[in-house]
């Protein structure tokens, strides 16, 4: 007997891909650089469904039918270049080896090319859902060549998670395309999370409302256009009830949040490609300075507030959810400008409507609104230049732009930091903007450095000479 | 005879550097890779002081007197690495090989790590003031090892700008400590000129007072707390009224404004860093906005404002002003901010206090302020953990609080964007305050992906069995 994938890698997440193969009626050969994990893996799950055991990567080679599919599930970087290395010179052409892995998409692109001139395919597989989704059906995005996806395709969707019967898993493009798009669902997930959390400080500390209260406010919530994972997890966490001291858990928890990097990585490839990812941004910062413990407890005692009185309308919380809705949507259309940008910068045919159709379940930003999200890039004539432009989102948006407002007003005057709900906001009103005050920034340039300026009423590019008679004179583009 | 300093790669700004060397009494060798250029320079300021003109490396080489030292005046980037490949073998140990290009200083390091086994000091140096600072006396920041500043220093000192006599050049730090700094003072210029930008807009389009009015406003406030280039070449700007059409300046120029990239380089290090440097992210993605031209187009006809009605104060320009300030004092502090994480990656003892005082002069972001931030870094013991909390400036911003959230109130209100006053005063908000929302961020994360938390009441990593009874467990650390 064969196996028709192996993995290699048996940690949680390789463990779980492994285990939800095999459930799903393929023969799976597993290979760990110390055989224990294998082995109690067999032990606790064996009956999963059909295991071949191997000791080494030649074992593992050589157990698997052609052309082999080999999926490395390693701590993303060195170790990814390291088994590659040691698995490469066993394969033969037309192999194709997997990373399943958090790896950055410059790797996945380097690793590509190296392997494609070897005749192997090399496959960076974006993979969200955490430990679960991994064994019960994630969303998967897979780059490499579109000739690998046909040997590979239809088992990693019949694995996936599915919407609506649909697998949550497509083709996404060539190389690195595949991590970028999980790389960019990340960092979209920094800022959900960021402005579920502004919303609630704004509950906390602008009305009052105490955690447990709030969970079924947020229950609420998810009953309507912002009913998604994280929202119902929110009101999850803020009901939970702290068991040692009788205190919401919430209130328990150290306020410092931590970083894997991939949120990072977002926002280093939107200021590399020009694409203006503020909320995104923002959220990095936010988990940041909260974890700047010592500044910030010196600042407590130093910086004062003199916080503004505000009567909070009537519709404050239903302000505050559409302050959280339209936030959120400039957060999506951020990230998805970026989708665009990389795929002229990469030579990808992203198909928008076809990632937004795999994060709808699975993954950890699934939410009802990825349905909507589908659906306005789904007809090529109709396609938006921006999602905040398809007209069910610039409807949806300019219904809560009033309260997004008077909610971002509130906060400043109040003292609550909401740093994504105020960047989406002036996102916003920039890019609905005439004339932005760019046009006084090239003026500064011109005058200090001579980078020149184009003009409103005519072609060509202009300097200024600002320390003669100020008259103006046609320049070569120094930009 | 024979020279102190050679100069290679003679456009404007090498030959600015050199005729500055030379008016200064240095004998200043001359090479570029074209002969037309170091003629043109010896016909025109021959007369500035001695130069000697050479027409290969080699002949460069042969006219400096020992231990050598060479200026490269190249483009950033691969043409540096060919200059440095052409002369290293031309040198003898304890030459010096300097870089005053706007190199990386991520190139800096690795150039300096590779001379060094050669017995060769490398040093990066940041020179800021354009093309006029070049020659008049720029703000020069030098890396590279201390001892090649005994040899160097002196003449980068006497060429360089004065503040009260005081040269504006002090050595940085060892490797690419220079060019890091350099980095950071062209990140604190965008945000400058951002800032700026916004309360133009805001007088614009919430006042309606125009441009040549506006004129006289920033000449008055450069009289104040805001005295700096920056706010005295804004007068001007304003001022200007253009030729051709009779109409202001500022508004016949294209408001899309250019990128060179260390804006962006500086975000990208401050994201590695984990420093929260919003204002300065800000500023780079409002200029990536300008840029997206026809976004912005259908965006003006399709997005709703739904502006609010808002009593402009009486003291709103005054607001504006202070606005201005405190966004101004934040962007400060994050740069610097990044400066202390920085010292702390890359081993670099940098003085906070000399870096601040040598940006007094010669270079875009000279300003009264910085006397006062080189005093609140002065001495050892009162040094502050954040340019916010020194008294002076904890004073300063406390008094501009009240008209800072007034501006941001209603400029959110009016649809203006203000992306850098808000983000400044989201994250002052953050600073001061006592518990942040990152603990619900955590309890999320270690609800769907077992990230565990820190409690705030005993030591340890815990995590809760979300899934099965919601206890608690100690976790190993998987941050």
């Amino acid at each position: 007997m064969s196996a028709q994938i192996g993995v290699t890698g048996l940690a949680v997440m390789g463990a779980n891909l492994a285990r939800n193969l095999a459930r799903n009626g393929y023969t799976v050969a597993l290979h760990n650089r110390s055989i224990e994990k294998t082995d109690t893996l067999l032990l606790k799950h064996g009956d999963d469904g059909e295991f071949i055991r191997t000791e080494t990567l030649q074992e593992l080679v050589d157990s698997l039918e052609k052309p082999r599919r080999v999926l490395i599930m390693v701590k993303a970087g060195k170790p990814v270049d390291s088994v590659i290395d040691q698995l490469a010179p066993l394969l033969e052409p037309g192999d194709i080896v997997i990373d399943g892995g958090n790896s950055h998409y410059e790797d996945t692109r380097r690793r590509e090319a190296a392997l494609s001139r070897q005749d192997l395919h090399f496959v960076g597989v974006g993979v969200s859902g955490g430990e679960e989704g991994a064994l019960l059906g994630p969303s998967i995005m897979p780059g490499g060549s579109r000739e690998s996806y046909d040997s590979l395709g239809p088992m990693l969707e019949k694995i996936s998670a599915k919407y609506n019967g649909e697998p949550c898993c497509r083709w996404i493009g060539t190389d690195g395309a595949g991590h970028f798009v999980k790389m960019v669902h990340n960092g979209i997930e920094y800022a959900d999370m960021q402005v579920i959390g502004e919303a609630f400080d704004l509950l906390r500390l602008g009305a009052g409302i105490e955690p447990a209260d709030q969970a079924k406010i947020f229950t609420d919530w998810n009953s309507g256009t912002l009913s998604s994972f994280l929202i119902e997890i929110t009101a999850e966490v803020l009901g939970h009830i702290d068991e040692r001291t009788g205190r919401p858990f919430v209130d328990v928890v150290v306020d410092a949040a931590g970083q894997k990097g991939t949120g990072r990585w977002t926002v280093v490839s939107a200021l590399e490609l020009g694409s203006p990812t503020s909320g995104i941004a923002e959220s990095v910062f936010a988990r940041a300075l909260s974890s700047q413990k010592e500044q910030r407890v010196l600042a407590q005692d130093i910086l004062h507030g003199h916080e503004g009185s505000v009567d909070l309308p009537e519709t404050f919380v239903e302000d505050v959810r559409l302050a959280l809705y339209a936030s959120k949507l400039v957060s999506y259309a951020q990230g998805i400008d970026m989708l665009t940008a990389a795929a002229k910068e990469y030579g990808w045919e992203l198909k928008l409507d076809e990632i937004a159709s795999l994060w709808r379940a699975g993954c950890i930003i699934r939410a009802e609104l990825l349905d909507d999200i589908m659906k306005a890039y789904a007809e090529a004539d109709t396609r938006p230049a921006n999602l905040l432009l398809a007209p069910a989102f610039a409807e949806a948006i300019a219904g809560a732009v009033p309260a997004w407002r008077r909610v971002v007003a509130t906060a400043v005057q109040l003292g609550i930091p909401v740093p994504v709900f105020s960047a989406s906001l002036a996102y916003y009103d920039g890019l609905r903007r005439k004339r932005l005050p760019a046009a006084l920034t090239q003026g500064l340039r011109d005058l200090f450095g001579a980078h020149t300026y184009n003009r409103v009423d005519t072609e060509g590019t202009f300097h200024t000479l600002w320390g003669e008679d100020k008259s103006e004179i046609e320049a070569v583009d120094t930009h």
